[in-house]
């Protein structure tokens, strides 16, 4: 490995160097023995759409072939394969909303999933028109699921969209041709336009790619984040620590990685039964210690308080640390690596989802008609194997950070409104969060999400963007990985106001709360959305008008591209710290960093120096403000 | 270029010739100017499925990197590229039929489409369980076409699967887990599957995969051929000719190429419109000459006996000729390089579908509420280009063949049944077909199918596969660019029973009917699905113990993936002629022309060599002989 510095985090420089003298490989070590990755895939200009090639253009016009066998241009290759990461990203979470969709189907008094906001589940069911008065929850909340999944297969009519959807940004959409008509079938129509013989004018795909995109962030996340919260609860500002120091030394160590939060929620639940904590004693252990990994550590966190092990590019390092007894998974951003690595260790990889079957792991499939019994199951199995922990092998590190994380939209209003209750209600009003922006005593706001990413120093670039923005007054809320890198790095806490700008650190000091508002998981960037839309409908503006950004300094997935996309759509300027594989066409990088604007009154910006990304934010807030007239 | 020979068929090498001499470039060129594809993508182990990479691992296992950044190794990656790939063809056949659902859902006694099968909306009806006694015919479309589209979005129960389809398979499908859901949903599946951190394990992607492609098959393409038979009439065998050699010197030339029948079907209707005709002869024309390419072509001359001016790697070739005034498009498997090529000559390169909007083309939509309108104004630009003729850039070929085609199952069974009515009555009986396999008449039967593809000699691997069956006595059925080699060469009269074996030609002599039976466009192997399920039924077996095979000489698109793997799926073994890009993943090999034959009772044979592929199918349907006793 080269000696350029890996992370910015120590814990994750401490366990890759155990890795090390482990003699077992990490991502890090996979990336070098890749070499340099391949220049065609990473200008996006290498088409394997069918079997005549695979071609590969020049990603410099004017040197090299121009044309594919079909006669696709650069811009034609580029454009296609940027759709279809849309459409991976739009499916995945999709995919996810579809199964809390099933999931609020199946709730029932004495299910295994309960309803547990009832005024959430009222909430929403009125947006979709699902009457209530004088309806058993349950009824409602099976009329709710069966309407919201119609949206996934419609095939006929409009979809549901949030109200929280300004009206302005609905007709910029049906204007464009990009209003979405349904989920799976977003996803299909890209797949069809994008293959060999069909679209190849970049500015036509781009479009197909945006109205797929705007299905994940206003359907497919939006319903999984709201279902989640009527089945889970709503999630209110709590307690928790991060890092792989949250690891205990005499406890059963269980390590829950992944995205849907039904798994999670099981797990907690099932770790909380006497039964299960007698076994563990019954072995030796002081009880049974959850942790959470990538978004489902969001999801956990949020509304149980479970404790952050850490990020995307940890998930090995709790395995090397040879404390964790079982590490539980159900779908997306899940290591194949880690089956492999669990065997230099007594650690159980245990995986629950079929969507998601890796070779080489315990299997034990969350059974939809006992999820109690499965949960319990896998503690059991965490807990036998307690025994098998070497000694010899474990190293867990001390560092672990303090943070308050589960700022919902509703938690974030209610602080706002200076109402803190316990109990969350209602949707508060956004004038407090308006009228602070309009006053300028915060200037802006800003999403900072997305993955982790080997091609940048892990961390650094979530953190360094967030201590920019927050110390010139832009209040951030994360998401992701990011939320979990700014968890660990202590800018969930109250005190990080000492590193805010004069304003943003008033606003904090008098509504007690942290400048940096953990918002969940990468789904719930539809929470993000609720926010400004709702705060734009406020102001009779559209969403474009207002000064907030996105930022995803270290994204990696085909999610992180299809929500960048949606996000930008929804007229929010987005900074990508990774360079996406669309530098081989000129036209598509122009219509993304450019021509796109003209459309959506939005676009990307690429920029992987941390620190100008936040000049470029100040400079387009300020600008935001100047045209608002604030 | 190399002196490789490029094509048996010599007006492709004549306007090869010619398109050197003009100084324009053709796929072939372009092929060449690439030089060797890419050895990593066409052994399927490069992964762009996240922006942590592009990562490509060895496809050598043992040499070189073993797994990707995330872990994945060579079978993950060959096993997701596999399914993406059959996303992207169920997509391609599934949103066609989705237009074609819509179109029979806006059809009106006074519209520009009608519904002209009633017998078979009858038929088509029940087995979706609309109810038709004392209906309108209308109402009963729009009824069949909604209940249709639903299970393009299902979320909740069984899609309706055809009749034809064995019970025997059914159940086969549901122990494996791959019984379909519904279209739309299961390319999303596969699309999250496939995303990073999802599914790692060949065999669980290639089901998730096969479970999608099913949908294909049995669902968006059978339906597009069902409904299209209602609003078009069901095809019966009709003579037609083939190749470039049908272009007219004095009539105004229109190439309709792509794939949904309903533009071609509009372009037929008005361009007999005396007004039409009129305005031909106005600008000095003898009339107005359509023909057909690709599947269009299958579509027009199945139903209207529309002349087949060549497949796909002849579509740049009829621009060469330089007397085509319009080529018209809709959707898939059309070159982006005819906007260029077009440009050279004087034909206009018209798109039509906001599916497959193509850069440098005249776009004028199908307007949905005028289908006659912009079919005129199409046919209206065409004429008005023919004064722009350039005469000495002409070279029409003199080759053209004969052929019989539209081989619908009715008309097939119609024959066998020696019962040759000018009206297709409903579903004859399997029984004659049966009689004369199970005595050893005819041996087996064969679809060959599939695109041509520049890695072959073009239409070589078609004619000689075919021509090899034949001789064996297996009757073979023809769809896509298969068919219109089989055509060009000849292979379509019924004069090629002298090139059949003495059993199959027997059957020909008997019952009056080409060796090689036309039986359309992709899609279209939903009519072979139907013939083998109903032969299957009858006989009481199940599909994969008839002596029936696939084979794709020369296939190119994911379409052709995605076809050949429901046609395994379904339990008939499947030959292709072009290496699949999964060479890299040794699990993947051994399940894909292995293991899958446990799974389903069929399998993978890749063989580029013709002849082998003759001989190995000769043994494979003798061993099915033997094993069925007959």
């Amino acid at each position: 490995m080269s000696e350029k510095v890996l992370s910015i985090d120590k814990t994750t420089l401490d366990m890759l160097d155990k890795a090390k003298k482990d003699g077992v490989e990490t991502a890090w070590d996979r990336k070098e023995a890749l070499k340099a990755p391949c220049g065609f895939g990473a200008a996006g200009v290498c088409c394997r759409n069918c079997t005549m090639g695979p071609c590969r253009v020049s990603p410099v016009p004017g040197k090299g072939a121009e044309r594919g066998i079909c006669g696709a241009t650069a811009d034609v290759i580029v454009s296609r394969n940027y759709a279809r990461m849309v459409a991976g990203g739009t499916a995945a979470h999709s995919d996810h909303g579809r199964s809390i969709c099933l999931d609020l189907y199946h709730t029932s008094p004495d299910g295994d999933i309960k309803v547990k906001d009832e005024k959430k589940l009222m909430k929403v069911a009125a947006r979709f028109g699902v009457k209530t008065e004088g309806r058993d929850i349950y009824e409602i909340a099976h009329e709710l699921a069966a309407t919201g999944l119609q949206d996934y297969g419609r095939q006929f009519g409009e979809p549901c969209l949030p109200p929280t959807l300004p009206e302005k940004r609905r007709e910029i959409w049906r204007k464009l041709g990009i209003y979405p008509r349904a989920v799976d079938r977003e996803i299909a129509s890209v797949m069809h336009a994008s293959h060999i013989g069909c679209t190849a004018d970049a500015e036509s795909m781009i479009k197909i790619a945006m109205r797929c995109s705007l299905t994940d962030g206003w359907m497919g996340s939006y319903m999984a984040t709201e279902f989640s919260d009527i089945m889970f609860g709503t999630p209110k500002a709590r307690h928790t620590e991060a890092n792989l120091g949250v690891l205990e030394d005499n406890q059963v160590n269980i390590v829950l990685h992944g995205h849907e939060p039904t798994l999670s929620e099981m797990i907690v639940a099932a770790a909380e039964l006497p039964e299960m904590i007698e076994l563990a004693k019954s072995v030796g252990a002081d009880g049974i210690n959850l942790c959470g990994m990538c978004c489902t550590a969001n999801e956990a966190t949020m509304r149980h308080g479970v404790k952050l092990a850490g990020n995307f590019m940890q998930q090995e390092l709790a395995v090397v640390t040879g404390a964790v007894e079982a590490l539980v998974v159900d779908v997306q951003c899940i290591f194949p690596a880690l089956a492999k690595l669990s065997e230099s260790y007594h650690t159980k990889f245990i995986t629950t989802s079929p969507k998601a079957r890796i070779k080489g792991s315990t299997f034990i499939e969350l059974d939809e008609e006992d999820r109690m019994g499965s949960a319990k199951k896998i503690i059991t199995e965490a807990i036998m194997n307690f025994k098998n922990r070497d000694r010899s092998k474990v190293m867990i590190p001390e560092l672990k950070s303090e943070a308050e994380v589960g700022y919902s939209v509703e938690q974030i209003l209610n602080k706002l409104d200076g109402v803190v209750n316990s109990h969350i209600g209602p949707m508060q009003s956004a004038k407090p969060l308006a009228d602070v922006i309009v006053a300028g005593v915060i200037r802006g706001a800003a999403g900072v999400v997305g993955c982790n990413n080997p091609k940048n120093v892990h961390d650094e670039g979530h953190i360094e963007v967030i201590k920019g923005l927050i110390k010139n007054d832009i209040i951030v809320v994360v998401t992701g990985c990011s939320a979990q890198a700014a968890a660990k790095h202590g800018l969930l806490r109250k005190e990080a106001r000492e590193l805010a700008g004069p304003g943003l650190k008033k606003v904090c000091e008098l509504v007690d709360i942290p400048p940096v508002l953990h918002m969940g998981s990468c789904v719930d960037i539809s929470r993000i959305l609720e926010l400004v839309g709702t705060t734009a409908n406020h102001l009779g503006v559209d969403m474009s008008d207002l000064p907030v950004v996105g930022v995803a300094p270290e994204y990696m997935s085909e999610k992180a591209i299809a929500i960048g996309t949606y996000v930008v759509t929804s007229g929010i300027d987005t900074w990508l710290g990774v360079v996406p594989p669309v530098t081989g066409g000129p036209e598509v990088v122009d219509i993304l960093t450019n021509r796109i604007e003209e459309w959506v009154g939005a676009k990307f910006f690429v920029e992987p120096d941390p620190h100008k990304t936040v000049e470029q934010i100040v400079a387009r807030v300020n600008e935001k403000r100047k045209k608002l007239g604030i």
